[in-house]
């Protein structure tokens, strides 16, 4: 139902990214890269969690030698994450990195930037400019500061410097990103930017904060970019475990149905109507559900006003009575259950269903 | 920032709708409404969280009786939620409800709708006309069935015909609301209503499901109709408690600038890069803004890349070093600080600025 905006398509590895390709999940690891072990470990967990790309800081020299190490037993394609210093950028790029990430604001140096394209270019490694709002350089700071630009018009044009100047290598596997942690000017951004070129983009907001606040902000931003059409891939960024990030990446893409669902629990708020004890059902179901990977849709209902249509809709359901529940499956009611019986009943149908559908 | 969609005004109360008004945040009350004490205390305490406008559901003669009481204690203006039986809309304007919400999928008849239009006038109550595609009537899901119009098609079509039996009585205090729990089913037919008509939207997402996953449903779904310009008062529904959904709404105005921010903590996601321990300061900053009303906005990063640009940016904040951190208040660096102190260094600050800012 989304019309995603027309994007050229580069890779990531095997990860295909814009030009139609389904919407991938990022995120980074936040263990320190020269501890190769703990990298490691914490990459197999967001790759178990569904993470479709990882994303390690290259701080000094040994860890871009430590890149070739996680690369090698990683289960998903590594991205090194360059600011400062464009040596750690052409280090890394001796690791099987597949993508590169560098930040305009603080690496600048046109020579730079022209050394890295071409050893990335001989590599075939796609570079992300990636843009921070917190990270503008002082040109840019000072733009703003005299009001000759706006915050969003700097994070353009400063990812744009960069874009030419890949471009005048012949460079052109890009990705951008343009991040702040404020959502209406990195929603206003990008908007911007899909104005100006075709390549693919990162979406994301950034420095969102702790799980509370952070996934507020993440899903109202990346939401709202993605509901326009633009996003090829996407990073949720909170002060939490990345496997946290990737869960809620993967949520935001199926609630948009740019994700195919898994199992799916319909469940209303629990209004004054209702006459039997929703939460623990709910609770229960959500619980035997967990691990579950074959797509199922299931309503937990408390009463008759949406609780037969969004029962009706679902693989099976429960519509909250007095006392008791209808049990609907594929549209059509089943039977009237007991509320004392209405979990086992409800799970014998879900555990069903799942046979039937792995047949 | 964000343009919103020129809508008429209408009044629930005090608090205004539409017509460029703020956007109010709603909630519902999931206490049985012929309970008036248990009602009235969960009404308190959505007050508390900071809930403009409140709702009750009305299943019966006896909870459309129980409505004066409560609207009379109530420091919050109330909706009555109708149902199947337009004599239970007519009974509850004898209370001193601020606004009725009716339902076009389960309350059809012209002349029930004429009534509830002529006595909600009388009292300048304005009306709902709230459809979930959960509970959309036989004549619509039979088209849909037949595939002679989409889902969202059906919602815009069967809330207009509401409408227009409104207007045809002269009532034009009409709110309109398009629920579904597909988020772009519902983000979907808010746009196409918009270009039917200019009456205020109540936006929202149904049976959203339980916070781990409705959060995420109502913040994009919402978030994108917002960033959009559409929706002029907002409910997120969730399967947990009315404060909790008063607490998501709140923030997601705030995330797009749609409401002044209390306190702001920004914290980065914790790379590699990291040198200092971030979570527990994170946290300890929380805690120690738990309470706190007065706009500030506090940035805690743990490395140098973004955070001396967002410690800018705030009214305080820290950006971590090896084993210490600097400390920024105003865009300037105010010292240097060993890890150890870094909360206390950073919550004296904070105190500081908002006893200046009391003052």
């Amino acid at each position: 139902m989304i019309k995603r905006t027309k994007t050229r398509k580069i890779y990531i590895g095997s990860v295909a990214i814009g030009g139609g390709a389904p919407i991938s999940v990022q995120s980074m690891t936040n263990t320190d890269t020269r501890d190769v072990q703990a990298t490691l470990e914490q990459i197999k967990r967001v790759a178990d969690a569904g993470c479709d790309i990882i994303r390690c800081a290259v701080p000094d020299e040994k860890a871009a030698k430590c890149l070739c190490e996680i690369c090698e037993a990683s289960p998903l394609p590594v991205i090194a994450d360059i600011h400062f210093r464009g040596e750690l950028a052409l280090l890394s790029l001796d690791a099987d990195i597949k993508g590169l990430r560098i930040n305009p604001g603080n690496l600048e140096n046109p020579e730079d930037i022209a050394r890295i394209a071409e050893k990335a270019g001989d590599k075939n490694v796609p570079i992300r400019v990636g843009v921070n709002a917190g990270s503008l350089s002082k040109k840019w700071r000072e733009e703003i500061h005299q009001g000759t630009c706006t915050v969003e018009e700097a994070m353009v044009e400063s990812a744009l410097v960069h874009v030419r100047l890949l471009e005048k290598q012949g460079f052109e596997l890009i990705k951008i990103a343009l991040k702040s942690s404020h959502v209406p000017t990195t929603i206003q951004a990008y908007r911007l930017m899909a104005n100006r070129c075709d390549y693919p983009f990162h979406v994301g907001i950034t420095e969102a904060g702790t799980p509370r606040i952070g996934i507020v902000k993440s899903c109202v931003g990346i939401g709202a970019l993605l509901s326009e059409g633009l996003g090829d891939t996407l990073r949720v960024s909170l002060t939490a475990d990345p496997e946290q990030e990737v869960f809620v990446g993967i949520n935001i893409l199926q609630s948009l149905g740019l994700r195919e669902q898994g199992t799916e629990i319909i469940s209303c708020p629990m209004c004054g109507r209702m006459e039997i004890n929703l939460l623990p059902l709910v609770e229960k179901v959500e619980q035997h559900l967990a691990k579950e990977t074959i797509p199922i849709k299931v309503a937990v209902m408390g009463c008759i006003v949406n609780g037969p249509g969004e029962a009706r809709e679902a693989d099976v359901g429960i519509a909250g009575g007095k006392g008791s529940g209808a049990l609907f499956r594929g549209g059509e009611i089943v039977r009237s259950v007991p509320e004392e019986e209405l979990f086992t009943a409800l799970a014998a149908e879900i555990d069903k269903i799942i046979e039937e559908k792995k047949k």
